[in-house]
Order: C-alpha cells, then sequence, then structure tokens
C-alpha cells in the first residue's frame, strides 16, 4: 500500500471518474464511446455479442487481508474473460461496478485499477463504463463483459454429444490450496503478528488464487486447429460442479477418470501437508479458471499430443448416471460442492 | 412478504436459476441464448450497442424497512433503462447480478423478480443472465443494460451548444420528499410500532421515489416529431448536478430561471411542512429519472405546446458560469450536492 493517503471525497465525482478515465486507452475502434456518459456506445457487428456478469464481494469472493488490490482488480476482469473464453468468444469491453467505503484511500483505488488496466492490457478488453458508489459495508465488485464470436462458433454448455471427449486445460487444484495456505497464515500472524509468512514454497498456488489467468491461448489455439468443441464452460466452481453443469444441459452422462485428471503437484503435496485428499481440491476446489470441453471423437488426432489439453473421460447415454473410476477402479458417483454459499 | 419461507439452499443453484429464468420470457429473436450459460449471446445488428451499469446497495441505496422488494426489483431495471433512455436508445437486454444473504428466504427472491418482471415486461427488455452469490452483509443488486441506437441518434452530453435550449421533462423534487415522508414515517414507527403511517396524502411522492418510471416515451416522441436532442441525461443526482455535467462534457455555460422548474405541487407544499426549500428538492433531491436535454432553437417550435416537457433555460458561451435566476431576480450559482455518499 502506498504512505500518501488522500480521501475520495476530495477528489470528487468527477475527479474519481476522470482518474479512472486517465488509466485507460482504447483498444477496439467499435468502443465509441466509453467511461463519462450515461451508457457506452459500441458500434454493431456482424457477429453475435456475449453478456456476462460476476459480482465479488468481500468477505465471500475475496479476503483483502491477504489479496492486495492490484490482483483483485486483475482477477476481477480476468474472471469475466474466463466466461467470454468459454464461449468460445473473444473479450471486447467491461463495465465496473465498485462499491467503496471511507477506508478505501484514492491510492487504494489506484491500486485496483492499476489491476484492472494490466488485465484489460493481457487480454485486449477495453474499460468502457461503470458506477462507482460508496458501500455501507465491504468492498463490491460487479464486472460485466461483453464480447463477441461468429455465430457458429459459439460453444453452450448444452451442445456436448454421447461419446464426445472431456478435455480439461492446465491443471487443477493449486487455486484451492493456494486458498488454504493464505487462511492458515493468516491464522498464523493473527496468533503472532512478528511471524512473517513463508510463502516461497507455496507460490505457484498462490498466485493461482490471487492472480489467476484466463485460457484465451486455448481458445485460439483450437480456432488455429479448426475444432469448435461441441460444449465448453470454465472451471470456477470446481470440475465436479462444472461436468454436472454440462451433463445436464446436454443431457448426457459422464464418465471420468481420477488418473486422467491434471492435478498440479505442489497441489497434490500440499493437499497431503494439509491432510486433504488431492482429488477433492480438483473435483471441488475451484477458481483455476481451466476450461472444461468436449470434442467430438473425430477431432481428436487433431488435439492428442497438446502439451497443456487433458483427456479425462468421455459422456454416455445414461443421462443420469455421473461416475468418476477411482484408482483402485471403484466407481464414485461425481456430486457438487462448489455453490454451498448459502448453506454455510 | 409471503407466510411461506423456504431456505435458497433447498432449492439449491439449478433450482435458484431455473425459478429466476421460468419468470421471464423472450422479447427479442436477437436475445439467442439467455440465463443459464456462461455468457448471454446476443445477434448482432447495423446499429450502435449501448451499454450501462448501476449498483444498488442496501443502506446506501435502498431501505428495506421501507422498500417493498417487488419495487426494489422494478426500481433496479428502471434506473438502467432511464441510462439508455438518456442516450436516445432503445432497451434491450439486461443482466443481473445479486448478493443474497441467509435473511432473504426462496419467497423474498420471488417477490423481488417479479418486480424485474414487470419493469422488463413495461420496457420490452429481456433479463438474458446474471450471477446470484451469497453477500456476507446486506443486499447487494448490480445490473447492466444493453441498448441499441442508430449512431446518427445517440445523444451524448458533450452535444450541446450555445444558445440550445434546455428542457426538463414531467416533474422534479418528488422522489426526494417521497424519501422524506418515508424516513419521518420510519421514525415514528420505530417509535411507536402501534401507530400505522399515514402515507394518503403523499402516495404521489412515496410512488416516485418506490417505483420510478423511465422516460422512454419521451424518446419515442422526440423520434415522432424528427428531434435529435443536442445533448441529453437523466436526473438521478438531481438537477443541478446533471446540469453541471451538461456544462462541463459540453464545454457551455447554464443560465436556468427558477420560476420555469417543473416542481410537483404535492413536493412543494411538503417541503413547506418539513421547513426545507422546494428549489433544494427539485436542484438537488434527484431520483426522479426525468429526462434533461438540449435542443437547438429551431427544434423549439415542434415541442413548445408539449404539456410534458419545461423549458428551464438556455446555454451561452461563458462555460464557467452557471447560474439559477431567482424568482427575485438574483443571481444564484448553481452547485451540485448530488454525489455526497463518500462525503457522508
Amino acid at each position: 500500500m502506498a504512505d500518501i493517503r488522500s480521501e475520495i471525497q476530495q477528489l470528487g465525482e468527477f475527479g474519481l471518474i476522470d482518474r479512472i478515465a486517465q488509466k485507460f486507452s482504447r483498444v477496439h475502434a467499435a468502443s465509441i464511446k466509453t467511461i463519462g456518459d450515461d451508457a457506452a456506445v459500441i458500434a454493431g457487428s456482424e457477429e453475435v455479442t456475449l453478456v456476462s456478469t460476476d459480482m465479488l464481494l468481500e468477505g465471500v469472493h475475496f479476503d483483502l487481508s491477504y489479496m492486495p488490490l492490484q490482483h483483485l482488480g486483475y482477477k476481477a476482469v480476468v474472471v469475466n474473460v474466463s466466461d467470454i473464453a468459454a464461449m468460445n468468444g473473444t473479450p471486447k469491453q467491461i463495465v465496473m461496478g465498485l462499491g467503496l467505503s471511507n477506508r478505501f484511500s484514492v491510492e487504494a483505488i489506484d491500486l485496483f485499477y492499476e489491476g484492472v488496466r494490466a488485465a484489460c492490457a493481457n487480454y485486449g478488453v477495453d474499460l468502457v463504463g461503470g458506477d462507482t458508489t460508496s458501500s455501507a459495508s465491504g468492498l463490491v465488485i460487479s464486472v460485466t463483459i461483453i464480447g463477441t464470436a461468429p455465430r457458429e462458433k459459439v460453444t453452450y454448455r448444452s451442445g456436448a454429444k454421447v461419446n464426445d471427449i472431456l478435455c480439461v486445460t492446465g491443471d487443477l487444484g493449486a487455486a484451492y490450496m493456494g486458498l488454504q495456505v493464505l487462511e492458515r497464515e493468516k491464522q498464523v500472524f493473527l496468533t503472532n503478528p512478528d511471524m512473517q509468512p513463508a510463502l516461497e514454497r507455496y507460490e505457484y498456488m498462490v498466485g493461482r488464487q490471487l492472480k489467476p489467468e484466463a485460457r484465451m491461448d486455448i481458445v485460439h489455439e483450437l480456432a488455429d486447429l479448426n475444432i469448435v468443441p461441441t460444449s465448453m464452460i470454465d472451471i470456477s466452481d470446481g470440475l465436479a460442479s462444472e461436468l454436472l453443469h454440462l451433463a445436464r444441459q446436454s443431457e448426457v452422462g459422464i464418465k471420468i477418470f481420477e488418473d486422467k485428471i491434471p492435478i498440479d503437484n505442489t497441489a497434490y503435496e500440499t493437499a497431503i501437508e494439509f491432510k486433504m485428499d488431492p482429488i477433492t481440491a480438483a473435483l471441488n476446489g475451484g477458481e483455476d479458471y481451466e476450461l472444461l470441453f468436449t470434442i467430438g471423437p473425430s477431432d481428436y488426432e487433431k488435439v492428442k499430443n497438446h502439451a497443456d489439453i487433458h483427456f479425462i473421460g468421455h459422456l454416455h447415454d445414461n443421462a443420469n448416471q455421473h461416475v468418476m473410476i477411482s484408482k483402485q477402479g471403484t466407481v464414485v458417483p461425481l456430486k457438487a460442492q462448489g455453490w454451498d454459499h448459502f448453506g454455510r
């Protein structure tokens, strides 16, 4: 955090909006009018428009005691870009709602938008508008993203067919184990504020939690290979939850193999250290923002040697049977544990 | 509130999303894919796309002790439709983020979405997606709206010219005085819970506060009259604040006349009752969601007899001089007091 502290009310509405607007230069000529009017103006095109929104609430989705504000700004954009990636689209514009309390200084807001700016630059996205207001309690972030795609290339959750192959990008489990490490270090710190956190060993996992990336690279590679996945979803709530989404909307059954699930090595070891089953981190942990997608068997040859795409199972015609074959060969029913906010 | 109470976690994620989706039928063929995927899909067109977002936070923007949930759902849509109206556009789709705590039952959420549905039906808008999550504290609502307009008909805040005429629709001050009445009744109720609120006399003002409407009728009438305003903005923060927005972005000076400002009669009388200057409610009250716009002098003949458009002043070339001529003929500098959230 910067040493200087300026109060938001000193800037005023014009000042704050100008300060935000100055950080962003336009990527798309189609972003005709960006920040500063009642609505942003985006020129039309021949493609379909994709729209997605995500809300991030302090105390539910992030903890500012270990989440640096610039990472939070970055992540708020990335989780939305990931939704456009999951539709096989190209992200174009975002609008951002921000609810702030007086405990945030102007410098703190600058850090946040520095992260937003970095993510916008990395993914070629224009910030075209928003709403900044005070919040009576915690920090509230809402991002809506707009993307485009040729209509015939959009990948829905509902398009998977029997015998299609289930593919997962990258590795799973690290973001969740990173969160466990951060929570443990926070407790240590609260007990003994002189302790410095020892995060070196856990750097990859912590990075996955604090500064995730969206797999636009995979979207581009699939296009280069002339593959349109039959269905696609991003892994935000955990692999099991996303598999059940695909199964439900495509009306197919799931069969995956435990030994094919790409668990990150350090996450595996850290799960053991935390006395957890590593597969739980991969199946139910979430927040890795990798892509889960399905391809027809005829496309398998094109991607079978891809270093970052893993083939974890396939679809079958019993739409009520969703199972994992364990390393021991036993049949385990798949259950979602991702959406448990309201049950807590 | 309904007598039955069902817990959200009994529904589960699928159940809650299905329950919401069932309430909404599609208005626009261009809304190809609505709720239930990573992003909504909207077919492209020849027109420009307008995007706006608004965040409504409990304790800042609304008080559930007197705001019925169905009105809140209605208002959350309307304030966004009003932004599209202010661009001279047509609203088409919304996405809605909702942060809820366990104190809200399924029936309460139903009431909220009943209001959303009613507003969507009234304004011809499709709810095409959203994000529903738990909130650690109050109710959090974020709406992003997408609209369209022919590129040459979009009205920016920056288009006003010297000698243009300042126009205001409807009446001002009632929404703010409605809020004062509701706050007073709440205090009476807190002191003596057996007291029934006496709101009959204040019905219009309370309605303006709890269930505002967006002036899409004016947008359509201006189109019929072949008028494209040179600039336009909706009155959400108060007339003075919006006038200064237009002046700043158009680089012109403002001159308005107190006796031309359309203050609602009951708001006028209630302001006196509250020992307030009625002009303050109109200038700084906000939330009336009327339109402030400018027209070139040559368009004046077309609208001069319109019953619901009022001509409150004009623009001049001293971009640093923004004044109101009082009823007594004195010159009063215009000041914005709308954006004071952070100063409270």
